[in-house]
């Protein structure tokens, strides 16, 4: 009987996952293929497939099936699903049809405003749609607050199950003194820093990306890369893609985005197909889906033994173009300087711009901040934080998608996504013989698979904090990450 | 009260139009972008939407909605949209969930071993899957009858509503005598006709492609040009996507595939916005649909006029490649041959390989012939109309894929659209002045212009004979379609 009622939930979750992936071929298509006067139609295509994933979602038999379900024994997939499934059938119950609706009426109308916004640099533009979208996000909090979970907390949990502000906010804040060192130190530092001199022609850095596909394990059977304004990644294990851009004057945004979203599509593509459109078989959680795109791009590709490999390649695509050897091409790679946008930062100015997205999101949504005041804070923390004057509001406040799309809640999961990295590159550095052998000659097969077995297959089984804390035998902690930062940059800037 | 009703109604409607718009999607995508191992999980999601759309389809409120409605007064489209919406609800809640699940997956399977068999060559691989799919088109057709229609026409009418065999086949059966002896005349002509000799650029093939969009006015905003490995057209107004092929040994297929394609496109993007979404603004039948197509493919891009314009471009494009002159051009688009395959077959024989397969699947659904007769009652058919022996069962009864798919009811609506194109084309001519010289310079803004008020703009406010009727002041009859065959062949082999 228990056999039967689970097979039926798990075809009607089946089915709803399945949707939930025609979704984000929607979104996909939307921003690599879709021509300009596809828009219309396709708001209305996403908003009634919401409508029906919803209604799913919220059927009243989910709550049916899991009192049975929760009553009799199974195994620790089968209640490892049934939590998820409790848990999105409940998060999902708490929103009214009507909530969720007008919240994707007035984000997706606000992303359109948001980008002229910032187009205009006026951020007056932009804020009375996201004064709107705050009153909505803190309707939604207070919906959805549930067992002493409340306000960000409730939002949060969304992209970081298990995760709250009183463990997270210690945790990213207590690196801010290190990191503010450090870059303070970098700043006075004599180091000369090399300059890549173009043009670098497109084409050759769409085959160099590929190769970086090839050498990291890509699996183009079940995925693509292709062009688009932001770079991302999307769909499951069988159909992973992902997507850079090419600009012919500096080659590095397109490789390193190239690595980053195939950090993302490597974890995706390794997902137990056992368990496929089942909870258990998917991703956990968005830090830990964000801690195998910044491995991949930092402790991997940005290191020196991987730039050795790189180099020869590099050269041959580009000819002459500032870089004479492999060192030149790792301190390339390794460039430090006080910029103001986030997604160009390097990895010693990067926790900082998310540490100054998530005080002020928090403080908006808790009410301790209006969008009025918005700007004038930013500006003003940013001076704080980086010592510098923000020159305008595209460089400041309007320079992420984020809030406009409604996303509060999913900054942090980027700076945990960096600790967890630290975590689990200190282990794999002690786990794996003669790793930098292997990566000066393009070897990343041991690594591949050492994340396959320990995080992608593992699904989520486990809780993120859980999983990570498996893997690695200890908390989650900063530490690893701070301690390979100094490390690193104090070996190339001779601190 | 009645508009309140209306509005629910058409609020419903439109989500079920945007659904069926997004299968499309998943359909293009699938052809053109997706990754081979994605396939599993789009089975999955394409039957996942199938669902909620079915369920859609057939709400119970549809039928509330209606009664009231169909006692009030409503304008024209309304009224259209009424009856419409009556006949899809209806049509619909006719097919048993459970078989339409059935049908769903029994050709999702089938498809691929066609495809297999195909290759093979051995049609008893595919035949124990095509006698299930006859048995449930069978059931299918069943559960269709209604008000005196029943059998084929029930199959038929989702393709060409109002359409029965009754009209059907003696309209098509009537075109075999001049088109057979056209055929025999031209088989003992003394004329030679050129050929082609590449290799012709891939490359130039697309650019060339690309040119023939934009001197048929395809608006590359609501549309895009890809490849595939079968060219087909899809999406809608806003988002009318088309593809084609290239082997660099033959140009035409790529270029007349492509006007095809834009034939379809051109029709879709010309639909009347102010009712998109509503079954009013959708194409009214396959057979006008296919009439779009073909005029543009054969009685535009095929005639001497176009080809003085289209030599200059053709011959920048692949050089000396044995057609000099315009002339010579317009031979080579026009060559006539006995061959085997009716996507490659020229315009005198395409409606004799239609008439083959409607003849051989109106036999397969009323049970007068059975599947393990069907490849030697095809051979020897095909022999009797063609002249030849079929070598092969790839390039006999195996060659189309839509009876793998449950097409059945389609076929006819190919030939129907060329009679259609042939009374729009005979139209054409007596109403615009100096056609020739304006396609001569590249110019068909007033034939689309035509097209759009007559045929695009119109939707589906009349039946499809209905609308052609009304375009053309005759019924539909397919001597315009021979004399115009008659008259061209004719003088193109010195008849």
């Amino acid at each position: 009987m228990a056999t039967k009622i689970y097979a039926e939930l798990m075809d009607h979750v089946k089915q709803t996952q399945a949707l939930s992936q025609i979704a984000g071929l929607l979104e996909w298509d939307q921003e690599v293929m879709m021509p300009a006067d596809g828009a219309p139609a396709r708001a209305e295509q996403a908003a009634a497939l919401e409508a029906v994933s919803h209604e799913r979602r919220t059927d009243p038999r989910i709550g049916d099936w899991l009192s049975a379900l929760e009553q009799v024994e199974l195994n620790a997939a089968q209640s490892a699903n049934i939590k998820l499934i409790r848990r999105t059938y409940e998060r999902s119950s708490r929103i009214p049809g009507k909530l969720a609706e007008e919240l994707a009426r007035v984000t997706a109308r606000a992303q359109g405003i948001w980008a002229k916004a910032r187009a205009a640099n006026r951020f007056e533009d932009f804020a009375p749609e996201l004064t709107r979208i705050i009153e909505l996000k803190r309707e939604e909090a207070t919906c959805l607050a549930h067992d002493g979970v409340s306000g960000y907390d409730a939002l949060l949990e969304g992209f970081e199950p298990g995760m709250t502000v009183a463990v997270l906010q210690p945790l990213l804040e207590d690196m801010r003194p290190r990191l503010s060192a450090l870059r303070e130190k970098i700043a006075v530092s004599k180091v000369t820093q090399p300059h890549l001199q173009g043009p670098f022609d497109t084409g050759n850095q769409m085959e160099l990306a590929r190769k970086l596909a090839d050498v990291v394990g890509y699996n183009w059977q079940a995925g693509r890369l292709d062009l688009s304004v932001h770079p991302f990644s999307s769909g499951t294990a069988g159909d992973s893609r992902i997507t850079t851009r090419v600009d012919d004057t500096e080659p590095l945004g397109c490789l390193y985005s190239t690595i980053h979203e195939l950090g993302h599509a490597l974890y995706e593509q390794g997902m137990p197909s056992a368990h496929a459109f089942t909870p258990v078989g998917q991703h956990v959680s968005m830090g830990v889906h964000e801690s195998q795109s910044r491995l991949w791009e930092n402790q991997i590709a940005r290191s020196r033994p991987f730039c050795a490999w790189f180099f020869p390649h590099f050269k041959a695509a580009f000819g002459d173009c500032g870089v004479d050897n492999a060192d030149d091409l790792y301190r390339a790679v390794n460039r430090v300087e006080t910029g103001f946008i986030r997604t160009e930062s390097d990895e010693v100015h990067y926790n900082l711009h998310v540490l100054l997205r998530f005080e002020l999101e928090r403080e908006l949504i808790v009410g301790d901040l209006d969008v009025v005041d918005l700007e004038s804070e930013w500006n003003r923390r940013f001076g704080r934080d980086f010592g510098v004057a923000v020159p305008d509001a595209a460089s400041g406040v309007l320079q992420d998608v984020h809030w406009s799309v409604g996303l509060f809640g999913y900054f942090p999961t980027y700076s945990l996504g960096n600790i967890y990295a630290g975590q689990l590159h200190a282990l794999l550095r002690a786990n794996q013989a003669d790793l930098d052998g292997k990566l000066e000659q393009g070897k990343t097969g041991d690594i591949l698979n050492w994340l396959r077995d320990g995080i992608h297959q593992q699904g989520s089984l486990y809780g993120p904090q859980q999983l990570i804390e498996k893997v690695v035998g200890e908390p989650v902690s900063s530490e690893p990450l701070l301690d390979y930062l100094e490390a690193k940059y104090g070996e190339l800037f001779e601190l």
